[in-house]
């Protein structure tokens, strides 16, 4: 949606999209089987609680309801029509829409943008129309949505064939239909209530960004579950996910297209542009967003944070009647990043009394001795609430749960284990029937057969509470550049983009420029010795390929001489470039080098990047990216968080660097980047040196946009 | 079993564990709920082929089987008794099973080695009477093992309880009975036929290993499932581990205690010695061995080794009805290390040409227009097979075969497509019951819900036939050192450690003792500028800490002047340390410096170890190790292996070292430490200097047992 619409007309779409007092179904079908009957059949059997009107110019009546010829016949207002016919006739319908007011149209068929440029102009042409007369498009080449709510099925899904959906507090977005179906039979299978599910195929108009952002929001929906191709629109999507962290909703995204090969495939299959996986990755945690990796682990996260609260840390308690299991558990929970403290010792203690067979420290293994005695297990869990005070709590109990015997004394052991003890994440590790698993979740108890399924999936949820409890960056923290400092519109040289930096307060160590041997002498004689030599040429990048850099030079004769040289091998080396003179500059070496830089995400945008130089980022990609602009907090969490971080403190016999100039550096360049989008491709200092005191940029580079950067000068 | 026992004796032994003749249980119980009463059950239930005789000085009969008073009173012979009687009971029926010729003996109860120093003593007793009696153990604290082909069933696993086992051609062991029984429960879920489960408890005498050694021997197992806390017989584990991949049976380990965490907890649950992590990674990539993660990814692997052969090769082709799916799988691919070429080109256009909406290329997308043209679906997988070679197929079909109309159509498209084509692995991605699931793997053909998981499963699949491809290292290829080359007792000093590894070959730098400064100054003469200075003492590890270490002198007075200062030092920093004298040094730079050791891990024995020197191994733990020894070309193998191996190629601008020489010192001295594995406790040359010809080791440590080496000494 353009931004020149209001928020309110805005959000009144989005509403009418997913909640709708009035809808048109327009080709609606007699046949429950056809792709136009499907949805009528769907309505039917939901309830839906609005004004339901087929639209159908042969039929009186279409199952159950008064049908009619039109759009424009329909006896009362539409909020909402489902244009459930071939592609050629939906330009005539969005304009018999408009006549009537509607306000959002879904659009199933395909023939659109997916199919090359004829459909692009098709659907251009639909959109256009749509928007003079205000009218939202979900679609085309899309499966339709629910909201069981209100019985709302615009659909053709075949998961809605098995029942109506059940009403639910967990919505899904999905950018492929055929796969959100997948998942929606799979959250069913596991028992889940997924209330509300929107498939955006083309996202001609209406996204995936304008779905969460409008369910983040919303009273109705706690979690959401996203599969996401491609994002569309950055800005909105950022403001979504800046959104549910605030409403502290856990929206939890699989991002498909990670690999090569992926990418070829979406590539194929959307026609989105790429942008890198380390943006995503980066995006994702800048917003603590729980990133699954693959369907499974997207329902394990949405199933947990669906029933239990957002853990308070990441002390994980475990109680096991194995003890085989528990070492898998402890295994699994550092893995997922949570801890297992000890119990206190006393608390060790006067469990081992009652119970001398058990190892009562974390995990607590109460061992099969609790089939003759199931009081153990609630004592066991009240102790490790009260006495241990971890945040979450998982026990294994494996086939006892499926016992019609021991089951229902187990969960009523569970149960007062758990009694008057503030709520938190608790899982039941079991095996059993669909009923047996319904009856720990209607108390709210997650139940996984897998513990280290469980397991992961709590981890995710401490992931998502302690980000959503961190303090976002504030503006104000930001370190301000003169409004003067821009970015170039054309190539630069080093010297030029050092002088940008510098502007915008970044050091770089003195240096001059010089026109000839000579008075690259004089100038080195200024500088102090040892002094590096570079050639300075807009039409050079690569200097040290051609012979353009000289390092450690000691006096003013090796200047002099080096020079003439230098310049020499030009004419061989650079025949045809633009050479300027040379640029003298004193030498330093008594620190770390780092890299730091933006890159212009075709997708995400200005994305800051830092990493110690060389083989660091080159074999083993040890770099962290953020969002543009960072403050210097955030360049400070990130360059802690370098694999590398170690060596800037001073580890391996090193001296200690000054991280606070690091991130200083690597907040103003994000800063000055971040205000012109749109002028560059990517920024890069390679190296910033971080000395004891202080940083400088011992080079530059600024590739204006459109002008690609050579692959080698890029890090990484 | 001791060492001295023959093969045949040990076969014989295990032989009537697993398949007994005759059986005698020993406190069976009438009453099919307790611990005697279910081995009675089961063995009824599942129609044991033997003979079974209950043993109760209470009864005559026992669930329908003439009891009897005392084992001495069984009226024939028995291969197996089952104790199914407390902890004090055991010893006097070891002794009776001895008098009556009994081969094996499985322990249920618990109170031996887990409880204490008690225990352990009437473990130790019982074993030692077993042995005398040639009686082999299972247990005790053990939850028992069945054998489902003959339907003997000495458990009382609850696993049972829904039903007698499968026959099956899948085995399990495990280290943990609850977590076996787990599963077990998990396994018959997914329709796997578990013919064969073992639980090991205590391992008094027989061991994981052994059954191991004698299930991939078997006739009646293809595919093994090992739950594993620790190995107790190195030797005999990787023997069956070799077996296995010679008779190219998948074995799939889950170990656990990997964390800390988890070790902790694994101690206090079975007092195991805990080996490194990493040896056990090392020790399993050896033997081709795919190692689960979590009990699923075991699951997956053996449900997918169970049905499919193993593939040819890496090359995975996909089919779809969803453009989305299709990216995800790609991804999912990417990560399990598989490759997805795309189909040639002409067969692209064939298939374009035949459907012109699908996308052919790989994954290739037929499109929900399959759902009209089902044909389209076998012409593309034929052509996949025939044209594009793939050595594993995927095809994702959703809810489809779920359908009672569409899903027989799916099922005959696919198995259209596979007609006449060679066995491969082929998943069905799909939903619906177990009926519709059992329907495909009727025709070997795997289903999987989540297709993650599928591509996870066929990727070890993958790493499994390419390790039993592979050649394994030959013996003969090890280089020879002298015999009289052997590894000290006592701590020796780097010079000497240096002399030992260049008499097995690994060759250091000239460098000569001098006891005094003089001596310094005229050593270095003869050796050349520049030479380092090293401070000599059997009682001084850490030179440099201590200011014994001075590189880079570059003249006779440098030397004599340092070597002075430095024996002052060390009456300052390291008073009452004897000081031998001082070690001259050539200096060399021109390299990349290495780490090269071998540690002797407490489980699996000496393991070779071999990575970059500095920040590669302290920061980036690039470190890649194997079991010594290995041949120099197993060795260059593992030093490929490693993320840094681009700089030793010549990457960055660094010149290529000398692999080879690389390569020779690795193996030179892991077959050093291999031939004397109980002499040390690791050894290291840190740094060995590879330089364009050769290579040098610049320092060594050789820590002999017992005395352990300063952590800052040692690599990662």
């Amino acid at each position: 949606m353009p931004e020149n619409t209001s928020e309110d007309r805005w959000r009144s779409g989005i509403e009418a999209l997913l909640s709708p007092r009035s809808v048109a179904v327009v080709g609606a079908s007699t046949d429950p089987n056809r792709i136009g009957g499907r949805p009528m059949d769907y309505y039917n059997r939901a309830g839906f609680t609005g004004a339901l009107y087929p639209v159908n110019p042969t039929r009186k009546e279409v199952q159950g309801h008064t049908a009619y010829p039109d759009i424009a016949s329909l006896p009362g207002p539409v909020d909402f029509a489902l244009l459930a016919i071939p592609a050629p006739g939906i330009a005539e319908a969005i304009d018999a829409c408009a006549q009537k007011d509607v306000k959002a149209a879904l659009i199933f068929s395909a023939g659109f943008a997916e199919v090359g440029a004829e459909g692009a102009t098709l659907q251009a042409d639909i959109v256009a129309r749509a928007r003079r007369a205000g009218i939202r498009i979900l679609g085309p080449n899309c499966l339709g949505m629910f909201n069981a709510e209100i019985g709302h099925c615009p659909t053709f899904s075949s998961a809605l064939q098995e029942g109506p959906p059940e009403k639910g507090r967990i919505a899904m977005v999905t950018q492929s239909g055929a796969y959100g179906t997948h998942l929606l039979n799979m959250a069913r299978a596991r028992r889940m209530k997924v209330g509300t599910w929107i498939s955006t195929g083309n996202e001609a108009d209406i996204t995936l960004a304008e779905c969460l952002e409008y369910l983040v929001d919303s009273d109705e929906v706690d979690t959401i579950a996203c599969y996401m191709e491609a994002v569309n629109d950055r800005d909105r999507f950022f403001r979504a996910l800046e959104k549910a962290r605030a409403n502290r909703k856990l929206v939890t995204i699989i991002k498909v297209g990670t690999s090569a090969a992926g990418a070829e495939a979406a590539q194929s299959h959307t026609a989105s542009l790429a942008g890198s996986d380390e943006s995503v990755e980066a995006v994702l945690r800048h917003f603590g967003i729980p990133r699954a990796r693959t369907t499974e682990e997207m329902l394990d996260i949405v199933y947990a944070a669906s029933l239990a609260p957002p853990p308070k840390g990441r002390k994980l308690g475990i109680l096991t009647i194995s003890g085989g299991a528990g070492v898998l558990m402890a295994d699994a929970a550092e893995t997922a990043g949570l801890t297992t403290p000890p119990m206190p010792e006393a608390a060790q203690q006067k469990l081992l009394a009652r119970n001398p067979l058990s190892s009562p420290r974390n995990p607590i293994d109460v061992t099969a001795h609790a089939l003759n005695d199931f009081p153990l297990v609630s004592e066991n869990l009240q102790s490790m609430s009260v006495d241990g005070g971890y945040d979450m709590l998982i026990s294994f109990f494996t086939s006892w749960t499926a016992s019609p015997v021991l089951g229902p004394k187990v969960q009523k052991a569970v149960l007062d284990g758990l009694t008057g003890q503030p709520k938190k994440p608790v899982v039941v590790v079991c095996q059993g029937s669909d009923a047996v698993m319904a009856s720990y979740e209607a108390h709210d108890i997650l139940t996984f057969e897998d513990p280290s399924r469980a397991i992961r999936a709590l981890g995710h949820l401490a992931d998502f509470a302690e980000a959503a409890n961190a303090p976002a960056g504030n503006p104000r923290d930001l370190p301000a550049i003169p409004a003067d400092v821009t970015l170039p519109a054309e190539h630069v040289d080093e010297r030029q983009a050092k002088q940008i930096l510098a502007a915008a307060g970044i050091n770089a160590l003195p240096e001059e420029f010089a026109a000839t041997p000579e008075a690259a002498a004089d100038a080195a004689a200024r500088i102090g010795f040892p002094v590096a030599l570079k050639i300075v040429s807009p039409d050079i990048t690569h200097k040290t390929e051609v012979g353009g850099v000289a390092l450690g030079l000691a006096d003013a004769d090796a200047v002099r001489v080096e020079a003439a040289a230098m310049l020499a091998r030009m004419r061989d080396k650079a025949s045809g470039a633009r050479i300027e003179g040379l640029l003298v500059t004193a030498m330093a070496t008594d620190g770390v080098e780092l890299v730091v830089g933006v890159r212009n995400d075709p997708v995400m945008g200005p994305m800051v990047m830092v990493g110690l130089g060389g083989i660091f980022v080159e074999i083993f990609k040890d770099v962290v990216l953020d969002i543009a602009p960072v403050t210097p907090a955030e360049a400070r969490r990130m360059i802690e968080r370098l694999k590398a971080a170690a060596l800037l403190h001073g580890a391996r016999g090193r001296r200690a660097v000054d991280i606070d100039a690091i991130a200083d550096a690597v907040s103003r360049l994000s800063v000055l980047a971040a205000r012109q989008p749109d002028a560059f491709d990517s920024i890069e200092v390679n190296p910033l040196l971080a000395r004891a005191q202080g940083a400088v940029a011992l080079d530059a580079l600024i590739v204006p946009t459109q002008l690609t950067a050579p692959a080698k000068e890029s890090a990484a």
